[in-house]
């Protein structure tokens, strides 16, 4: 059996879910050993363990020598040595990958994918807890979103990527009537070709779910892909192309077809990026290179997420003790790094209506404070919730923020139990009015919100409308029982295209977003140009190159 | 019975169609009385007539004045007066008639598509009347190219919007087990939601085949549509957007969905096309202007189809007097002017394997010239087949071409039997050799062609090559009865992204890609960013807005 009916059931499966958008996941998220086996998890992290301090087993052409570029915001040594290659011998190797690959046609590399996939899904323990070391992430938030949720985005983008491909027929009889004479008759072959070499830049807090997507979509679509991994969470993406490769070679493919890109010199990975054989990237970022991307490697087909103004709107609500839970725990989770935390929390000045009766602005600021607080009273919770932050510079934030208001939560300096040097900081958390645009207007990376008193809740509105459209968010949040003035704020997310989240008090939170069924962002703010996963996402990563010719047709009358 | 439902067969068979691309069209390109009705020909060139010279009926925002820039090829006065309106005031009607059409839905909007399509239809003498008058194109091509063809473009571009919007649910349900505990449930529904405005620059040579399908993908899609068409040929483009506004209008919607923009002054398309309002272009036209607005419309997506270089290689024939004949057809069309004409004709300089012996290269130049010349010694045939030259510069061009080799046959002005001022000059033909990269390597736009001595077939494969990577190509033709060297062409064609023709003898020429079966480019070389009709054509027109709640679960164990 070829590997594409191997896997058949689960691309069917993935295309079912995708049509009905209902609750679906083929990978469990349950760390469980009952799910995963009794020794998997101990397993995954020996295996990551004998990695660290050695040279990375990854042998690519080019090689100028090593470099061990990621710090774990846990304070682990991670020190796992990676080949630096020359990005032509890089660029060289890929295109050289390149028609065998797409000479396999959709079904044979999409049973390739769907076989690296489920082993990466076997190895997830191993991948998870390197997404925990490089990323700060708790451990249960590393193994669910860089594990089983990760690969179900890879999965959805796989689907996606069929879905587009099947819509090409492979080949047509055209057969044009003439009337009293013959018919013109041709035989029509049409081709699926990928656009060329695939540049798939990954994020240091994300280096699965956010790579995944743009590395399947591409591959399955024709293309070779150079992974170029955030330099402190190379170790994920590391492995995941081991495994891409691994199954490669197994079918007597060329493995360079997925190489991963790394340098300590930024020239090495513009280079990369403006390369004339470079078609698409990728990328999840900066603002500020996402930019630089769009400025100058404009030969390619960029899909960017970038900075956003995520916004809850709190117009009133019926479940107030709810709704402060679960906004303390999107505020928390991974210490608020991920790309679709809430930032902006707009309360009308004069307060709101609850099912405890009216709630001062200031005591929503102060509830939503000790909700925060209390959430992260216990320090298994702090661990297990906040992790670690990724970045120095966010620390640096946290206090600058503390500066711009009046501050309704303080962030401290926190212990780990199990890693006494883990970068550990509590969310801080800010009072401002509607009038300090500047200092909330744009993103604040890491465990900073912003409790904005603004001019009611028709203020809110105009306030959500403003950042939106200067600079774009993923998650738009409101809490109302106003159905009127709630299906004002559905016309707000429409026109400012920004996915809405409404009276979220149970456990989903708005910075969740769950494949087969929730798109990650629209692609149509300043936050992102693309979603995942779409028809837009896959279809323009391949042409079709079709060639007719005559065949035998009736003799001529 | 609502407009989808009316034509839902219509959208049905064109799905079909293009699912199968076997041959398909639902609107006859013969323009015969039996077909179109005894008096349509002369209705429709009286419509027309009645316009000449007159304020064309269009009112819309923001009216400056009146220009009436057109100047018939055929030396015919025509003196239409359009409306000039000012970029800000087509913007702000264009954004003000936005959410109207989105509310509609995608059943709703692709009603009234269908609606105003089928109207076209029935004037198709008329638009493709005024076709003729501003394009010079022959008045049977005109009807075909013009009329039925350009709808088929347009029904294909609505089709395939349907497809893409139809792949994404309007709701769901989804229900997240969660153990003992009760389910997680949520509502969500997700929203198509266009990127804005769009604008839809349209060409001097085929004002509706050209237009109709960025118009229809974008409104379909859910986007307002400013159409800029070229200065010479606005008649076509305007009597389209009457139908649309009229059709908009019977149904209580905003007529300036569809706007017509024209002015003499340039900085007004460039006004419009840097509008922060304006999500997508779709143009056809010079490689200067698609770099302009690559470079300075980077707020918009752009669908671009600019200059290439089409190429056939003539390896060998066993059908020597019928390529002569095809190929001679080719080049007089419409005096070469169309985007898919052939440009190189690549002969091994050795000569080539025939039925009809071994010729030599000079002797295919010269029999290729006497193709031409016996094709159009019949002044009837002349002003049918080259019609009329659109542009002036083309004449120019002409003269020059003559000068960068031997002329195997040199262009002449000719005298048009009805239309005495028309602009008519016969192709010119010029051998050229392989080391004449230069004057063979751009597009030379218009009844011109190179005959190029190659080392060989090999060397005209390399030749091929090395064009089509650096200006790209709509086209590419083989000749040749070795399959082997065959499969090579088939491989350059994949290895470059240009659609391929084999052996074309009979009554389908390289220039030609009909609608439902050709992709019409790939989007994949220089010559142009995207094809009539992929799902990448459409797909990243709209966005999904998605918003989720959550309803009634089981009650808390």
């Amino acid at each position: 059996m070829n590997l594409f009916e191997t896997h058949r059931a689960l691309l069917d499966g993935a295309l079912q879910a995708l049509a009905t958008r209902g609750y679906w996941s083929p990978f469990p998220e349950n760390a469980s050993p009952k799910v995963y086996g009794e020794t998997a998890q101990a397993d995954g992290q020996a295996a990551v363990q004998a990695l660290l301090g050695q040279d990375y087993p990854l042998q690519q052409p080019g090689e100028v020598g090593r470099v061990a570029p990621e710090q774990s915001p846990y304070g682990v040594d991670l020190g796992v040595r990676y080949p630096e290659c020359r990005p032509d011998a890089l660029i060289a190797a890929a295109r050289a990958a390149e028609p065998q690959w797409q000479a396999l046609g959709a079904q044979g590399r999409i049973g390739v994918l769907l076989e690296a996939l489920t082993r990466m899904h076997r190895r997830s323990h191993e991948i998870t807890h390197a997404v925990m070391l490089t990323t700060g992430q708790g451990p249960m938030m590393a193994f669910q979103a860089g594990g089983p949720h990760a690969q179900d985005r890879a999965l959805e983008a796989i689907a996606y990527a069929w879905k587009a491909m099947a819509d090409v027929p492979e080949q047509a009889l055209w057969n044009k009537p003439q009337g009293k004479n013959p018919p013109l008759v041709m035989q029509k072959h049409f081709d699926i070709v990928g656009r060329g070499v695939a540049l798939v830049i990954g994020c240091a807090t994300f280096p699965t779910w956010n790579t995944y997507p743009g590395l399947f979509a591409a591959l399955a679509t024709g293309n070779p892909v150079i992974v170029k991994p955030h330099p402190n969470a190379v170790l994920p993406a590391a492995i995941s192309i081991s495994i891409l490769r691994e199954v490669l070679a197994e079918q007597g493919l060329d493995a360079n077809l997925v190489q991963l890109a790394l340098s300590l010199d930024p020239a090495h990975t513009q280079a990369l990026a403006r390369d004339p054989a470079v078609a698409s990237i990728d990328f999840t970022g900066s603002n500020e290179f996402g930019r630089w991307l769009q400025d100058n490697a404009r030969q390619a087909r960029l899909y960017a997420e970038m900075a956003g103004v995520n916004t809850v709107i709190i117009e009133s609500t019926d479940q107030y003790a709810a709704m402060l839970r679960n906004l303390a725990f999107t505020l928390s989770l991974y210490s608020g790094q991920m790309c679709t935390t809430t930032q902006n929390i707009l309360v009308p000045k004069d307060g709101i209506a609850t099912d405890e009766g009216h709630k001062s602005f200031e005591q929503v600021g102060a509830d939503l404070a000790a909700a925060v607080d209390k959430l992260l009273s216990d320090p298994r919770v702090q661990g297990a919730v906040l992790g670690a932050i990724s970045a120095a510079q966010t620390v640096e934030r946290i206090g600058q923020a503390a500066s711009k208001g009046r501050v309704l939560l303080a962030s401290r300096a926190l212990h780990h139990p199990e890693y006494p040097q883990a970068r550990m900081h509590s969310p801080v958390m800010v009072a401002l009015t509607q009038a300090d645009y500047s200092s909330y207007a744009s993103e604040c990376f890491g465990p900073v919100s912003f409790v904005v008193a603004c001019d009611g809740a028709d203020g809110a509105l105009a306030t959500a409308e403003a950042t939106l459209r200067e600079h774009g968010a993923l998650t738009l949040g409101v809490y109302s029982t106003d159905r009127a003035w709630t299906e004002r704020s559905v016309q707000l997310a429409r026109n400012t295209r920004v996915a809405l989240s409404i009276n979220l008090t149970q456990g989903v939170y708005v910075n969740q977003s769950a494949a087969f069924s929730d798109y990650h962002a629209t692609g149509g703010n300043p936050a992102a140009n693309a979603s995942y996963t779409t028809l837009a996402f896959v279809a323009d990563r391949f042409v079709v190159v079709q060639r007719r010719e005559h065949v035998a047709a009736p003799a001529a009358a």
